[in-house]
């Protein structure tokens, strides 16, 4: 029996959902794009997604692959899915992909965006996509800080404790800082990320911005690959999955 | 007995609100602010806004005043205030101004703006404060319909059919359309709003950018003065108020 292999590509409101993970009895992101195909094509699909958001994280473009075993059209399928989903779960696109795709070993890289209001008074607009913080931030400190961070290296100081994977060395490719207006936006772009490191990576350079730490502290934390020194975990509603690249791999078939 | 007069400026998601003005056994967002200062003044204060907003319509920056028999610091109120009123509304701003100022009459002119979402997939972010339209939106042809509603004219082919007010005369200074990526925002300027003007002139331009009606089609629909010549009127929740500008009379005291 022939295998279709088909690529989503996902934007979601993280707020309701207990992340992109599959749970029992908690509402995910997966689950409920997986009941939406099973009652449009009447398969079982299981869907694997390129990377794992937490409960409260948003997508502009997460990516996940399936195979179903009858030929379906991409475009009616991209229609009826999007027909049965919730408002807070839009399919972008579906593509059908050659066999051998797979959104999270051929991923290249991932880019990451971080959302921060600085301003004394909160947002009422903002308030669920993005960490609201009083005091000023230091853009400059923040930015040496974050040069930090960048290159090949062991990330085990700023993973989530629970961590399971033996490996925390990657590739952090860059990390962008920019203002405009009350609004900060971080980009992180990174060959991979583990559980909580961006959030974790948020909370430092925001504890560097405000005046707790120095930009120069970062050194012995990411030095001491012990979760024990870093901060304060950022929260997850100014998080934001927004660009997966599979490099020469994107091409529909 | 001295007064003591206070202007705010108040942002708002108008989307669990019945609108601006209270009214009985319906959430608004008159009432929430009134309870609040109620709560930390001791005083009954009846709030005035520079203009009355829809059910559903937001704010970045409504203006409204208020009178208090005791002198209270302004720094003072405003944190008092916000830390009482839920999340989705946040007062800006507290001054102290002349006992003449008056939110609605002393205003010179108000700015809105509407959001709309122009793609073919809903977008999971956008989905309370812009307006999802899937067709592609023509411009050019939008922005020659805009023109013919500027000047100072009778509003009255594009008010709310219960609309009370005798005179539908008022200057619309400016309408700007501007798209960036999915996004157009269409800005409006004039020295004053009617019920529904706004919602009624985007609902007619969206429709001119469809391609349901020709951009000249405004002309006779503006000159009949009838409202059921107009179209459909646009949803509420892609309108924000932006901006109330009081001239010389914005200063405190």
């Amino acid at each position: 029996m022939s295998t279709h292999t088909y690529k989503l590509t996902i934007a979601y409101d993280g707020t309701l959902y207990h992340g992109w993970q599959k749970q029992p009895n908690r509402p995910t992101i997966q689950a409920a794009i997986e009941k939406a195909f099973l009652s449009i094509t009447g398969e079982t699909v299981s869907l694997s997604g390129a990377g794992r958001t937490d409960a409260g994280v948003h997508a502009l473009a997460q990516v996940a692959h399936f195979h179903l075993t009858r030929d379906k059209d991409p475009a009616k399928l991209l229609i009826g899915v999007n027909a049965l989903l919730p408002d807070d779960i839009a399919i972008k696109s579906v593509e059908k992909v050659d066999a051998a795709f797979h959104a999270r070993f051929l991923a290249q890289s991932k880019t990451y965006r971080y959302f921060i209001h600085n301003g004394p008074i909160r947002s009422p607009h903002g308030r669920q996509t993005a960490w609201h913080i009083k005091k000023p931030l230091h853009l400059t400190k923040m930015r040496t800080a974050a040069s930090y961070f960048i290159g090949n290296r062991d990330f085990s100081s700023v993973v989530a404790a629970d961590h399971d994977s033996k490996n925390s060395m990657l590739d952090l490719r860059e990390i962008r800082i920019v203002k405009r207006g009350e609004q900060i936006v971080i980009t992180l772009i990174a060959t991979r990320f583990l559980k909580y490191m961006v959030r974790n990576i948020v909370g430092l350079l925001v504890e560097v911005g405000i005046g707790r730490r120095l930009a120069s502290d970062i050194v012995p934390i990411l030095d001491g690959r012990d979760r024990r020194l870093a901060g304060r975990t950022a929260p997850p509603h100014g998080l934001f999955l927004v660009e997966v690249d599979y490099g020469c791999h994107s091409e529909r078939i």
